[in-house]
């Protein structure tokens, strides 16, 4: 009999419920809009709602292992703490939480680190030895894959390449910093910087329908957000000689609106050998990437 | 019978020869100006006499077993390329001219993952997990230590957190790029922000004596440097989560004038967890650093 996995990956915008198999087959999907200036209370009861709806869907015989949640910040195996991008859980011991609520043995990692493990066991990166993976979203997150294996660090909390610093006074970040390439590359910061620009838009998404049919000023937008990732990712490629850098997340749906002046930045400022080693690509299991890395960990740990 | 290596670190400044027993006991040592803006022939007489030099003072009844050269980037087996700090060497490739005139084995690894290894070896990161190296000299180098092992990168290259952009339209870079940290943290930078503002120094210790006899303008120009490279720290704490950042190299004399601001930036700007995981500590080593990690390595590799 398979066994199966309740995975949830809890970004500062959604929340994605899956069911998955050990051999990475996806049997059921659920969906939820993450309360992000909600109390503590209403995350969880959107993250209970959720796993109620894939229980239903997912055929009684198969045997449940666990439930992982893929959470913005940290090994998280106690009470989160710096969670700019979803401050309704600072404080709470989620791993507790949601172990009393679905009576299942329960794993907290890094959203990002997930979505780089998944990748690395079913996507873009499959079988390569180090592997950056970095998160486009409402923040940026990243994952480290070193000689083949998720690199946690000392504490549990590596991999998170939104806060370099690109700008050392430049705009204060949630983090409690300034200038982080987050304030500059991801979802929130390509609005924001939109809005500076004088182009009215709400979401990431509304300026890559505007950049696509051919506003200049919203193409220069994604230009500009491109520039400081590849400054960031040229020091990457300086420091780390990785393999490759895999990226994902929502906004990395405006690929070609920001990668030429991403390879373009590294080009000029990394190494050349390095530079040249480092394939930059896109992810390829879209929203599936956290939820799958998610369970992959949880597999391995209740093996 | 104990084996020997012949060591050399050859920096943009200084050459360190060793002979090293494989106990980590230094037997002999020699040291000699790098010829900066020589000829490549003129660095290689340079190395062939210091290597001459050792070769008087050890014993001849031991086994030498090779010669290992510390040099700027890459793992270098092979023709050298990017070498902001070693032009004489661009396009040579070091470990076939060596093998040539020493007639033994080398091993080519890069100098500031040499000074890391070392460290780890018999100094102030022995038997740490996850170590970042830093080497703050006439430029600066960076090794890495992860799961107690050296990680060199995909090509080799790993560790060169002097390449990491702190201003993006900042000071134009050796290696091509601009706002390096190396251009606001190394010796060269020192000298060079002293003299922008108005101190009239050639080196970075005649900064160094200005500043300790209370020239406060000096002074500041000290805390300058550490604020900057603090906010490189700040990054790789965030982004590796190590253990300890070591910190050698020439300019590290400097300690007491800049690890304030260093630590200042880090817990102004880093997450709380791996901000106060991460020791920031002096290299115990000193000069001795480079070769005892390049030692180590030919040790290995010859075994």
């Amino acid at each position: 009999m398979s066994k199966v996995v309740f995975a949830l990956d809890l970004g500062g915008t959604n929340a994605r419920f899956a069911a998955i198999r050990d051999d990475g087959e996806v049997l059921a999907r659920a969906h939820a809009k993450t309360p992000r200036f909600g109390s503590s209370g209403s995350v969880l009861e959107m993250i209970s709602g959720g796993f109620a709806e894939i229980a239903d869907m997912v055929p009684v015989s198969q045997t449940v292992v666990g439930v992982t949640a893929a959470v913005p910040f940290g090994s998280g195996q106690g009470v989160l703490t710096n969670l700019p991008n979803l401050p309704a859980l600072e404080g709470v011991d989620l791993g507790r939480e949601l172990r009393l609520s679905t009576k299942l043995p329960v794993e907290i990692i890094n959203d990002a680190t997930a979505a780089t493990i998944g990748e690395h066991w079913l996507g873009a990166s499959r079988g390569i030895e180090n592997v950056i993976g970095v998160t486009l979203g409402t923040g940026i997150g990243g994952g480290f894959i070193i000689g083949g294996r998720p690199y946690y660090g000392a504490g549990g909390s590596a991999g998170e390449v939104g806060h370099i610093c690109v700008e050392p006074e430049g705009h204060p970040c949630g983090c409690g910093s300034r200038g982080c390439v987050e304030q500059y590359a991801s979802g929130t910061a390509l609005v924001r910087m939109a809005n500076e620009a004088g182009i009215k838009v709400e979401t990431s998404l509304e300026l890559y329908t505007a950049a696509k049919s051919g506003d200049e000023r919203a193409a220069g937008v994604f230009n500009k957000m491109g520039s400081y990732l590849g400054i960031v990712f040229a020091g990457l490629v300086n420091v780390f000689n990785p393999d490759v850098i895999v990226v994902g997340g929502g906004v990395s749906a405006g690929w070609d609106l920001f990668i030429d002046a991403v390879r373009n930045e590294v080009n000029k400022r990394a190494f050349r050998d390095p530079a040249e080693h480092a394939n930059i690509v896109r992810a390829s299991l879209g929203e599936d990437a956290g939820v799958l890395g998610a369970a992959l960990i949880a597999f391995e740990r209740a093996a």
